[in-house]
């Protein structure tokens, strides 16, 4: 038995039961063959789009591991790739996922990456179907996510029409925060500083949000909000042909508590730092107050309201054009 | 405009043309959504499976920088994901791609990586449908296909029987040979040593075999042979509970040629030297004859037959058991 068997059942034995989970009585119908061939083999039902999508995360650019353990950051590149699927309005179906790991304890830190891979799709009900492992001086995470959609619920970036709503499925800023903090620990303390040190290690990605909103006929445009609210909502304008003028930038409790300790502004958590996994949407105008009622008694939290999309190009907040400040990985 | 944002245009304009192609008239159905977007949408037709798989390939590890190209490694990523979809009896349909680049030379390097990757989703004509960039140290390069097979078509690794006759779609061990050429060039010399370092650097997924073969009710298994025929032998044997005799390894011309040159043992390059990319079939014995025929008519190549099926356990050659030789990457 050679080391990469070794490893090869320990990753067969993390994600047991996830290639076909029990409680679904469609699921041994969807994934015909899971992990150990040459492929994964799955039928989407009929009246479904499929979707998919892949993100990676690179020890050193996205995380350090002197600020997040193993099991976070396999969390983290699954929830980063998910949020890509509740973006679409799509239900998670399968995922495949490429794990570069340093050989020199490589079987544990296959081990411990899996865990947080699993316990994410676990949560959000998603099978892993297969993927492949390599030596690596850094931890690389590569994850493909498999959705499905109705048809008649996809939403992109493109459809937002001037007059519609801008509003986003959460508050924002408390991934920023809770990143910051990591890279302080000593001015960590309270209750606000756990939940941001949370969403920024564990974040969630809104695939139930995601589900309602795309079935919604008066949601017009939906992206999720992964660089920061002024990057992603210009793109979302760019996207739509459109420009939007900003109301209000909703801070996230946690984000205000984080900022007052570390002497940052708030606002500037929530409208630079992405990573948040909270949904950007457009709502046809007159429809608005009627969605974010059936929204908040859903989730009970608001579908908040940040601003409204106009013919004019650009984002405006405050009276000036907002400048762009999100994740550049090579800059 | 960040150099993010011009990384992303130069991929767009490197794939542009792929994600729809125009010789296909259902592919517009077929990607409904591609690159720009949070993920890609595509309907399956209804009669098939779709058929995921993903591969992995970084810097030091699968190529140096020294015997291979970045464009040759782009290529030979798309091929090895490729090569699952082949084994599996599939149609390329879709491919995500992420990215790991050093910060220094990014562009140029990303650009140099595509056009390989391009290049080999041209030829074996499959959209590219989005991805993923990220700093890195070291190149990575993760690809997830996705294809389509006609349900009765699939065909896994389990389903070999004794007396079955076990064969592969061509000659064996001229990557290998390429392989230890590029790392000695003081030996390369004619057109052997092209045609085996070709194999090396450009290998062929063997798709269109593949879907013949899958589509054969007498192919019994089918897998790649991309560890090495003594390895993946076994892997077929232990999936479908039985054992195997061989009684003939075919070398390829290329790969005996530069044997010569190295004083190797041609037997060993295709015995142990997989990422030739041929695949590993079992035929029902009374069909073999007809099925190879008609296997030969079509691709001008023979069928390979390299043993037969047997109850008891394990891979014998030349009276003795095989030993193990695949590659293994964390020893």
């Amino acid at each position: 038995v050679t080391e990469d068997e070794i490893i090869h059942n320990v990753i067969l034995s993390a994600v047991e039961g996830l290639s076909l989970s029990k409680d679904d009585p469609d699921s041994e119908r969807r994934v015909i063959i899971g992990i150990g061939d040459d492929a994964a083999v799955w039928q989407p039902s009929r009246s479904h789009r499929s979707v998919i999508s892949t993100d990676m995360l690179v020890e050193g650019v996205h995380f350090r591991r002197d600020t997040m353990s193993l099991e976070d950051a396999g969390w983290r590149a699954m929830a980063a790739a998910l949020s890509d699927l509740a973006a679409m309005g799509a239900r998670p179906v399968l995922a495949t996922v490429a794990l570069g790991v340093p050989a020199a304890n490589a079987g544990a830190e296959i081990m411990e990456l899996y865990k947080g891979i699993a316990a994410a799709a676990r949560r959000f009900e998603i099978a892993i179907a297969g993927g492949d492992l390599s030596r690596c001086d850094l931890v690389t995470i590569s994850v493909t996510v498999v959705g499905e959609v109705r048809s008649s619920n996809v939403k992109t970036r493109a459809g937002a029409r001037p007059g519609d709503v801008l509003a986003v499925s959460g508050a924002l800023g408390a991934a920023r925060a809770g990143l910051q903090l990591a890279n302080q620990p000593g001015l960590i303390g309270g209750a606000n500083s756990d939940a941001a040190l949370e969403a920024f290690r564990r974040p969630t990605p809104r695939i139930a949000e995601g589900r309602f909103l795309g079935a919604s006929a008066n949601v017009t445009a939906m992206m999720d909000c992964s660089d920061g609210l002024s990057t992603d909502a210009r793109r979302l304008c760019e996207a739509s042909g459109c420009g939007a003028v900003l109301e209000a930038v909703p801070v996230a409790d946690s984000a205000r508590g984080a900022a007052e300790r570390l002497g940052e502004d708030p606002e500037r958590f929530a409208l630079a730092g992405g990573e948040d996994f909270e949904l950007l949407v457009t709502v046809r105008g007159r429809a608005f107050r009627y969605l974010a009622g059936r929204y908040e008694k859903r989730f009970r939290k608001k579908l908040l309201r940040v601003g409204v999309l106009r013919k004019a190009p650009g984002v405006e907040w405050r009276g000036a054009p907002l400048d762009r400040s999100g994740w550049d990985h090579f800059a």
